[in-house]
């Protein structure tokens, strides 16, 4: 999916929203687990009720592998479930992969070519070589962790080098020599603030994967405020807050409802642009 | 296996090499592409050959992640065939992952607790609550990224903050305050040369995973001068060159030999310290 189709959709939903598929088997509603494959029933059912309310899915693959076999299955099933009844929905895996180079390759062919998903995040620490591998594919994104939504995003992100520049600012400014904002896009967590601004700064054209509203507490108020551009810029991940806003029977629909409520926020915000 | 453990096997077995399972559909011997499962078939047969010689065996997720079910079908059962057969060989999953908090928690749970493998290898970049969760675990290790073995290692490792401290000594020295030698060691590149010299003075006493060497190019005999301290403190990764030595019927005896090769070189410089 190229970067006009995906603000073809953000338009035609109103919606930026992500849903962040991180299904974690001790955490769905119990009448699930005499399912066969409880995980995919328990996807099936989420996506199927916020399809209408977002423009993108991020399954965690952390989820899935804890499962071993059973949750890869899980994984391939819900990819495959997405693109035959929602091919508009970009799907990200979210795997925070990087490697060197012959690794990153086969990471890029599991992602890329036996799975055909539209982005994968990857782990800047390596360096370029461990990059580039995701950029050879046509319409595929590298999804680049920049500034992360969690507490140890200060450990080392905001390290200062000699000429005050921090780290994060030095992978989005170094990253530009490999990619450009029709192929990779920037992790930059919803907590992180008026950072988005010093961001927009290096980059303001690209799109931006942000996580850390909801659950932990991030303002979507302000990351639009400070992050978004004239073709949106911004896919803003919601995970736990809406699929596991309810446990009952009724949990999709209860998902759907959050999905929504986003949506109708989003909707609001976006008057700025559209 | 805890620390001592580990050195008691490099004595008894006078080496430090751990074989990377870099197993790829695409290099192994064509017979074996008959066999119902070829990537388990290609290991064990590498194992068996290759265990007088190491005291490790790494396989590299990438690998089997990039053949989805099956790839993850031919992990599980590699890593049980050495658990119950080689209980005495340290296994590294080597995955490079680092999430938020709940997120790296799932990782730790796959690898430690489903798969009981004894250790796995984690990227700083998002810092401590992304390492913390994988060391609740008793007798297991997090392997952490320092200092690559790529060309890419350039781009953010090596950079210099405002008191002159690089980007690998910090993550070094930060680390240290939620770890100790006994459940972390590092990833130094075989090709860093000189640099193992400023990091033994931040990490005496820790192990360092150590790639790099065949395939890529480093120097054994410089990693062991600048590296090793007296409980050897090296686990020296070769995979390329020793698992794909020979791609004819013979190729797990080339191998076994390519390892005793290299067992025999690392028997030298234990001299050192036994």
């Amino acid at each position: 999916m190229d970067k006009q189709q995906l603000f073809e959709n953000i338009k035609k939903k109103k919606s930026f929203l992500c849903v962040g598929l991180d299904t974690d088997i001790k955490k769905i509603p119990e009448h699930l687990l005499k399912e066969e494959d409880p995980i995919f029933a328990f996807n099936k059912a989420i996506i199927d009720a916020t399809a209408p309310y977002c423009i993108a899915y991020k399954p965690n693959l952390a989820f899935y592998e804890s499962m071993g076999v059973k949750g890869w299955i899980a994984f391939e099933k819900t990819v495959n479930y997405i693109k035959e009844n929602y091919p508009d929905q970009f799907i990200i895996a979210d795997a925070k992969r990087g490697d060197i180079g012959n690794t990153s390759a086969m990471y890029a062919r599991t992602f890329f070519e036996e799975l055909n998903i539209d982005s994968v995040t990857v782990a800047p620490y390596m360096g370029e070589d461990s990059v580039t591998p995701f950029l050879t594919y046509e319409g595929k994104w590298v999804i680049l962790l920049a500034l992360t939504s969690n507490k140890g995003s200060h450990d080392f992100q905001l390290t200062e080098d000699a000429n005050g520049e921090r780290l994060f600012e030095k992978v989005l400014r170094t990253s530009q020599n490999w990619a450009n904002d029709e192929n990779m896009m920037y992790v930059v967590g919803a907590t992180q603030g008026r950072a988005f601004e010093d961001i927009r700064k290096i980059v303001p054209n690209h799109f931006l994967l942000v996580p850390g509203i909801g659950a932990q507490g991030g303002s979507l108020e302000e990351v639009c405020k400070y992050g978004m551009n004239n073709t949106c810029g911004l896919i803003v991940n919601s995970s736990r807050a809406i699929i596991y806003a309810d446990k009952t029977e009724n949990f999709a629909n209860v998902a759907g409802q959050e999905a929504k409520k986003v949506q109708a926020q989003m909707e609001e915000q976006l008057k700025a642009i559209l």
